[in-house]
């Protein structure tokens, strides 16, 4: 084959060379994760990335609520100011403060101050790590190529703006405004960001396997409050079991706390569940046998942080049914299940949308994450818009300037029209005087 | 296998599930593409989708530049009101009147007269295919799931809106506020857009074998000065083939004018070249070893409508060298052409960097064609911002009311007090006069 026709094959060979990269390049790989639900989607990349024959670190605190060590990467772990059950004492008081009985000002302030001790215990941990020095040496002299971690903290940007390493974020969607601050007052070398819009779901099922045969042609139901809160006040527990009993399904519900003395028959708790990572959400999959494709619909019970947002979107798409968590009645959860249950019209059509796609989503991730390893990072995917000023951004600039040209060009257009004016007045007059005077 | 199990793994199985859509699902795909270099690129896609068993049908008026038929597609023709003769005079003049001795007033009128020719000639050729009865019925009757359009004209948006098909628009870009200009006047539909940045490289060059064998060490040059363009006064293609003679490659050129009488021996000239795509460039591959992935250096002289932006690019990233074609002399360009054989670095990188992709981009714009096909739209990726009216797009309405509400309370502030001022200084008036009636 001649050397120009292979020259123009480029694009068609690409999968080959990509083939190729797998065995011919390893890199290091620095990972400062977020504790809580972010860690189990986040583990699954760095999981992949590890397998890859990636050197993988990760850096976390020693005591922690979701973050854990693995057999695929290195873990190093520094000293915290707190210890493991103060850490799930802090946890479990979200949960249970949610459906206590105080007003809606008391109860606001009371969340406010729980989720402040959770950042300050977040912090501590974050400066906890930015001050072992013996840790910093070590990642100081492993030379890493990228780092990848969750921009909520600062802790992860500080150590790649120290380490001078390029960065891949990986986040559920922070708010611009937050992001842009981050970027202006700290200098951020961002590299990319992932929007982790889409959740991965996980595969390890197989110890349900036996309950979920058992279930028979309904199917089953998943319940879960998401990752961090396994524990609600009895009387709640109970109306929720009431609601539970009146449907066909096999119910899995993640419950750490008392089994509700009202449990009925259809209804397993379990300190554990796989689908955790789906944050304050009914999983109510029909047993039919619509293949892989199957979408599940939803009954939401948003407590905090970002799922209401999660939620309403979902509803808003005719996907799922949102409740009330603190006002529901066990009538509530009951009509919500079945309406969802025997409606999946919609979902199935965003299950669709979303499936059909060119390339899977944890392998396009795995893919950029590798790109800022061999590039030393991505600035030509890093929006120009990051690099103006805020006036410049919103255009201040170049409308000030018209709008003063404007201005100008009116004041100058108006002292010419005075001006004339003046001028044919004081003539009229004149005018006006000499026909006078001649008249008289 | 649970069916548990099996449900969970849909995001493992995807390119399963895209293997079995092969087989499984054709569709029908109305193509209405633009004449001109564009089409080359399109041609690409359109013949790549007539191979996946799509029935594709693409009008195009009876005489054209660049539009011809192919074996792999069906191809619907049109009459238009100009012989083929009148066409390629109208593109001819284009070359000659760049390159004429007129003033640059007196250029720049001619050349607008040239485009408006050529805009006029590519209208009517819209009016004439919507208003082909036959032809329109034929399209209405054969029910397609889509239509693929270079929405440079009106003519694809038009025919989308009449038959209601979901659009995909192919263009190498296309000014914002032109976009959205057709967007708001004309209510289209569209459900995605290509923006095609980067060219897709042709590899059908088998007649060129034995020329680039021939080359030896130093490799080919391929001179072209785009699909538009192939024949220039023969002053200039003198002057041009003067610094051509001076370099040791192999120079390959697409003339279809009298061959100029210093034409040197290592310069052959071609009716057509296949990278006729790559509009207004010399492309300077260095003829060593360097594998499939070698990057191409680049001397340009742009033309006309966006050579000079792609032009600027390549320089303003170290990699091109840019001629002004009008005053540039043999000295000029054969240092130029030097310039960039000697210093591939950047060129180098860059050609990294587009290569590094996790799909190649023919089978990415595939995938898009065929979800706009399967789900007959993709109203989910259309940005919300669409939607909006230009006050609320550049937020004019929230800061009118900031503004309002900002100058309102300026104005009670300024109200409150000057009253305040006022009773201050008429007490103190009173005061005064008392103090003075008392001290007299």
């Amino acid at each position: 084959m001649a050397r120009l026709n292979l020259r123009c094959q480029v694009a068609a060979c690409l999968p080959l060379l990509l083939f190729l990269r797998v065995f011919a390049e390893s890199g290091k790989l620095l990972v400062v994760p977020q504790d809580g639900s972010i860690w189990l989607s986040m583990k699954v990349l760095v999981e992949k990335l590890a397998q890859r024959r990636h050197d993988v670190v990760v850096v976390m605190p020693e005591n922690a609520l979701l973050l854990q060590t693995s057999q695929h990467f290195t873990v190093k772990t520094h000293p915290v100011p707190y210890t493991q059950e103060q850490l799930n004492e802090i946890y479990g008081n979200i949960g249970v403060n949610t459906f206590n009985s105080l007003s809606f000002f008391e109860k606001s302030i009371q969340i406010h101050a729980n989720i402040s001790q959770v950042m300050t215990m977040m912090a501590s941990a974050c400066q906890h790590l930015l001050s072992d020095e013996e840790l910093v040496t070590f990642l100081q002299d492993k030379k890493f190529d990228a780092l990848l971690s969750d921009p909520v903290l600062p802790c992860g940007p500080i150590l790649a703006e120290y380490l001078s390493l390029p960065t891949v974020y990986f986040l559920r969607g922070l708010p611009c405004a937050m992001y842009s601050l981050m970027n202006r007052r700290m200098m951020l070398k961002v590299k990319i960001c992932f929007l982790k819009t889409h959740k991965i779901v996980f595969s390890h099922m197989q110890e349900f396997e036996a309950i979920v045969n058992k279930s028979g042609e309904h199917g089953i139901v998943v319940f879960s409050l998401g990752s961090m809160v396994s524990e609600i006040p009895e009387k709640n527990a109970m109306e929720i079991v009431e609601a539970l009993g009146t449907i066909p399904q096999m119910v899995l519900w993640r419950y750490t706390g008392k089994a509700p003395p009202n449990l009925a028959e259809n209804t397993k708790l379990f300190k554990w569940l796989p689908q955790n990572d789906l944050l304050g959400m009914f999983k109510a999959p029909m047993g039919s046998n619509e293949g892989i494709c199957n979408a599940v619909p939803m009954v939401l019970m948003p407590f905090f942080g970002d799922q209401m947002d999660n939620a309403k979107r979902m509803e808003s798409r005719g996907a799922g049914v949102v409740l009330n968590i603190l006002e529901m009645t066990s009538k509530d959860i009951s009509v919500a299940l079945k309406t969802v249950i025997y409606n999946k019209k919609n979902i199935q059509h965003l299950s669709d949308l979303h499936l059909d796609r060119p390339i899977p989503p944890l392998d396009l991730a795995v893919h950029w994450v590798e790109f800022v390893m061999r590039h030393k990072g991505a600035p030509h995917l890093r929006p120009a818009a990051h690099d103006l000023k805020w006036i410049q951004y919103h255009s201040i600039d170049v409308i000030a300037f018209l709008l003063g040209v404007g201005l100008l060009e009116l004041f100058i257009s108006l002292k010419c029209c005075l001006y004339c004016c003046r001028k044919c007045c004081c003539r009229s007059g004149r005018m006006s005087k000499k026909s006078k005077s001649k008249s008289q």
